[in-house]
């Protein structure tokens, strides 16, 4: 029976998603979770990786449950002996050609920021210290040069081996929540470390260090030196998957 | 020289403020930075205890400064070397005669409920959950309720030997912050756990296991059992120390 689980974890006790022998990982613990109540290994697909500190509202994944406990009932127990900080937050049969990865035609991505002069305890693993002088519109503008399809090899991470670096950006909001600023990026796909990336050029854009009108240059030059800054995983939360367009738009359109 | 400083602090991975062999403590980790930037021991006096999981934006701590780094660069170096869930807001001489606990003439507590109807792992080491239903006219009405000058025995967790149990609370308030409730308690002082059993109280209140005009009866009653419900730790925040009436009634007036 071919499971699709969608999963809020908070990311910053784990060494991010992937299972790795003696770390603790979020797809470690589902795997561990799943094999102890099917008494035999369960394997999940996610449908990205994301990397340690990297929180998640709606990380996705699916398996092929060979386990007794009935479908109707297996969310419920999942999340009876999972660790606090995973929660299975819908669980469904899908059909058997449908891949949390492969099937998936887009994504959200939220990263959040707050503006302080100071580090602040309370804030650390869930957010990024930004200036309180951020200029926002600079930011805004900056973040409009990014919409569209383009060749994002300027914003993958170093050591990364894909060849085709060619992605399409649906939309990017800025918004201002209390201290905090909310950036969000629906894409088609996204490098390794673009959005932590595409965040520390915005970052530097509000802080003046970089002009708003040099982002198409950045794009256009193809070369990963011109950003330096990578905002840090604490910030950066992986929001939504979509399998069709019909979700994906209304998503568009509700972050009106 | 007499140092006060106030301290802001992530309660999740500490066993509370007080000091103790072989277990992560605020004052445990303050004590041991003082110590090894004098280079001899340095002990400090907090306003009060807090549980572990309890956070702080405002906890203050007095101390007797005999090491030759100066007092106006402390806070700087205590800073880099304290690990980033304590951050030292502010850091001056004072007279000799102040002291963190005794010389307090007040204080605030916040406590952060969450609405939602399953577990959120992203809050669940900072807010304690509550139905989204609750009723929060309710709980304003039997808030207003609690304040005044009372004996406040039926909210002093059991286990505690304090013999006066008579407190005033100048106000308590309760916001509505996006799906959070957040309640403020402004008084002279509190007893072991009063501010989690009152909130606890105050949650049965909104949620109908009680009505708000049973609060008179249960302070009249002096009885901790009318109150089984204590709140958890990690909702709960020392928010400001009052250490003379006119900053107490500038909190008051500007929580209007």
């Amino acid at each position: 029976m071919n499971i699709k689980i969608v999963i809020e974890y908070d990311g910053a006790d784990f060494y991010g998603w992937q299972r790795q022998p003696n770390l603790r990982t979020v797809q470690g613990e589902i795997v561990k979770c799943l094999s102890a109540l099917a008494g035999h290994e369960i394997l999940i697909d996610g449908s990205g990786r994301t990397d340690g500190g990297v929180h998640a509202y709606g990380q996705v994944a699916t398996f092929n449950w060979t386990g007794k406990i009935p479908a109707d009932k297996l969310q419920y127990v999942m999340n009876h002996r999972l660790p606090k900080d995973i929660y299975i937050t819908s669980l469904e049969e899908v059909d058997t050609d449908f891949h949390a990865r492969f099937s998936a035609c887009g994504k959200c991505y939220t990263y959040k920021l707050y503006k302080s002069d100071r580090p602040k305890p309370l804030k650390r693993r869930h957010a990024y210290r930004v200036p309180k002088t951020i200029n926002v519109s600079d930011m805004k503008e900056a973040a409009a040069h990014v919409v569209g399809e383009h060749d994002f090899k300027s914003f993958m991470a170093s050591g990364s081996f894909v060849t085709d670096t060619v992605r399409t950006i649906y939309k990017v909001t800025v918004d201002e929540v209390g201290d905090e600023i909310h950036l969000r990026f629906y894409g088609n796909g996204f490098l390794y470390n673009m959005v932590r990336i595409l965040t520390g050029m915005l970052v530097d854009i509000g802080t003046g260090i970089k002009r708003p009108d040099l982002v198409p240059h950045i794009i256009e030059s193809k070369d990963r030196t011109l950003v330096e800054h990578t905002a840090a995983a604490e910030g950066l939360y992986l929001t939504e998957v979509y399998y069709n367009k019909e979700t994906l738009e209304r998503a568009l359109k509700s972050s009106e």
